[in-house]
């Protein structure tokens, strides 16, 4: 382990950090909430001084093996939750350390899971945090260190590939820092839209950006006690389902949208299954709603089914509609599109549409094989063979999930909530999707779980959101040796 | 495909099955039950023509490959259903021919879910049959075939893969019929054993004859409404759970024992995860128990935690306790339990204790593989190496096995029970455990469960006792092509 080259670009993230605090200071300058500013400016301080400090000057021995990109990872996202929910408890907010910290993982991991169970009426500087968290943590805090702060192309590649979503981490362009310019500025433009859009709904600035925020990390958190139904507006909802699609598909499309590539976009086999589980689910849910809620017009129940569908399958969470009334199969549905998740290289979480993919065409594949078995057949996806490493890869990521959800049911079950609210409640955190069922539902909140239980989940959302291994390997010893 | 052949080897499991309807119609002659006698001789006669014409002359080309050992499988056991419910529909006591099949499938496949809500009163013959075919299908239909009327040893050997449950199925000695008949010897004298056990309860031959029969092929189906509980013996209790661990073990682990390996047995790494996990969850479960009901003597808790955790790891499914009372702990425990199941070659359902340790292995060389990328790790069980092919066939069964999951729990849901009760119903199916939770659990019964849910759930139980290929490769149609 290169200790020193860990440390110094921890470093950079805390600095980078505590930059990042401006905005929310600002905000709550703008509302003149004057009994706020302290608890921005003092772990702002704290973050900038420190990271200055470990991050200033780059160690003689800067590189970085696989092991160090994923310790970096694991690391600079607990050590950004674990200062960035110290707003929350100085202003009293959250005044809880815990109930701060699972708060803060859930707005950076994207989750949207929140222990407040009033919202309305807080500090607009803190909710604007809360919400801008989702957004720092939808492309990555890595991802944006190396987006301004050019990094060695070895060191780069290792630190991507802890922290972007996915089997595979491709590169779009050959230099690596411009890719990461890319996808932040392609980020930076579907945002400015969602706004442009929301903006036109009257709902005002603020609002139109927090929600933004919190569409395009797909996170979740919303302003209104009530999320995104507390607008009673039709026009806000399509636009943020809309968005919540968009935000749900892989950013190298756009990319490649942007350079004309069009062909690429359209033949894109994940794009494709992607939106054919959101048609479908969309269709099986309204035809649900209709044949169960006579009082629902054609046009509420398509709205409710897209919008929840998308904030589901996209694993943002906003809620419009309480589908705790909803029949057991459309919340069976919903389930199932919990553990799926949105594409590889979103901003989404889940298991990830490719991976699902993948996992059926393997299981195709194994049965032809087991009818001719001195074929060899190979699993294909956008017309190339999937190399047998790649394969491993998500086969092994299946089995570790299982594992994590396995073991993280056993101990939420043993404050006793019921089996439902149990399973659920690790389903929504270790997939970042934010509400489960039942007593984590729509219309409720985590703030009455355990201690073991909140301490368990923040687990689950950070393993959800690096996609393991970045969070696991802390664990493990051997991973702290000294080369 | 070699229809000659396959036509063949069903024609004499169908004679087999029709000469073991002897017994309970022997049953039936003893207790005088003469409205019963036709109910088994009109499906007995058929069984007994119908098989001998197809199965007395082996055809010339009598070679079988991995394709027909399959197809012959899922066959024989969906044949051995539809014909074995007969004798419930004729006599009336399960009218509705889809519910007889529902019972037999899950008699046939040892998983005891019942659609009877009152078992005591009906004829004893009957009864016999019903538990009778949990004891033919505990060790396998193909086995017997090939125990007593000698294959040929390549069309042995495939078949024996398709209906042996496990990884892998291995060759105890050199011959196959010798290996077969060694199989079925021990599992007839753990029976006897059981049943010399039994009597000294003093319940009576009858009863312990259905209750060893039950056991040893970890069925679950009962003579009594209230299951062993009906028997009020801590006694039985205690013989039944013991025997229930038994089933659950490797036979092969039995044959080393008579051939004095003992230390091969003892070095099993299988053996002692499985028995590992039965003293932690009995540990746990009988905390939990003592810590929430304080109605209960140490040892009641005990014994209700010994019964219960040996009974669904063993997926044999008997009821002592009403485990729906039990914390959100305990079950979860038990559901987790469910998934485990027993060891490979053994009686037993579930995903099988060696996968199990097979997938935790390769969790934990992936992630040292993940820390030191250029080193070769392989994944060792029992000291050795486990093969590619193996791992890769372990991996995409648990694939798989979640894609059956996940679309019969889709599927079930359309009916409308809890969610719950939709999920632990397939559960319960899938890994053949017989009892489920809350509206199918230990005190319900299945009989309230929609058509396309029975239908589902017996696909599930086959998929389950076959290990899924059997049964799923019959739905694809390039297995019904001519070579």
């Amino acid at each position: 382990m290169n200790y020193k080259a860990v440390i110094n670009i921890l470093g950079k993230i805390m600095f980078i950090e505590g930059a990042l605090m401006t905005l929310p200071l600002i905000v709550a300058l703008i509302y003149g909430e004057t009994s706020t500013y302290m608890s921005f400016v003092i772990p702002m301080t704290g973050l900038i001084l420190v990271g200055f400090a470990l991050g200033v000057k780059s160690p003689r021995n800067n590189m970085l093996l696989a092991k160090e990109g994923f310790v970096i990872c694991g690391l600079a996202w607990i050590i950004m939750s674990a200062v960035g929910c110290v707003p929350f408890v100085i202003s009293g907010m959250i005044p809880n350390y815990l109930d701060a910290f699972f708060e803060t993982v859930s707005g950076f991991t994207t989750t949207g899971s929140t222990v407040l169970s009033k919202i309305e009426g807080n500090p607009y500087g803190l909710l604007f945090w809360r919400s801008f968290t989702h957004w720092i943590g939808g492309m990555g805090v890595l991802t944006f260190l190396m987006a301004v702060v050019p990094q060695g192309d070895g060191q780069s590649m290792h630190l991507m590939r802890a922290e972007v979503p996915g089997p595979k981490a491709g590169k779009l362009v050959s230099k690596m820092t411009d890719a990461f310019r890319i996808l932040y500025i392609l980020y930076f433009i579907l945002t400015i839209l969602e706004i442009v859009f929301l903006m036109f709904s009257g709902i005002g600035f603020y609002h139109s950006v927090v929600n933004a925020f919190a569409t395009a990390g797909t996170g979740g958190f919303s302003v209104k006690d009530a999320s995104i139904a507390g607008y009673h507006s039709p026009y806000v909802e399509y636009v943020i389902a809309t968005f919540m699609l968009l935000f749900g598909v892989n950013f190298n499309l756009y990319f490649f949208l942007v350079i004309r590539k069009f062909g690429t976009v359209l033949k894109d086999e994940e794009l494709r299954i992607y939106l054919g589980i959101v048609a479908c689910s969309i269709g099986l849910v309204m035809i649900d709603l209709l044949s169960h809620f006579s009082n629902l017009t054609t046009e509420q129940a398509f709205r409710h089914s897209f919008f929840t569908v998308t904030s589901i399958i996209s694993t943002t969470g906003f809620v419009t509609a309480d589908f705790e009334q909803w029949t057991i199969f459309a919340k069976s549905i919903l389930v199932i599109l919990m553990f799926v998740g949105s594409m590889a290289g979103s901003t989404g979480g889940g298991i990830k549409v490719t991976r699902i993919l993948i996992y059926f065409k393997e299981m195709i594949r194994d049965m032809k094989q087991m009818l001719s078995p001195r074929q060899v057949l190979s699993v294909r996806l956008n017309k190339k063979a999937v190399e047998g490493s790649i394969l491993k890869g998500v086969n092994t990521y299946f089995i570790i999930y299982v594992f994590i959800l396995v073991f993280s049911v056993l101990l939420v079950s043993i404050e006793g909530e019921g089996l439902v609210t149990t399973f659920t409640s690790v389903v929504a955190c270790l997939n970042n999707i934010g509400p489960g069922m039942e007593d984590v539902g729509a219309t409720a909140n985590f703030a009455h779980m355990s201690v073991l239980s909140k301490i368990v989940l923040s687990f689950d959302m950070l393993a959800g959101r690096l996609e393991i291994f970045p969070i696991l390997l802390l664990l493990i010893p051997s991973t702290w040796k000294r080369h």
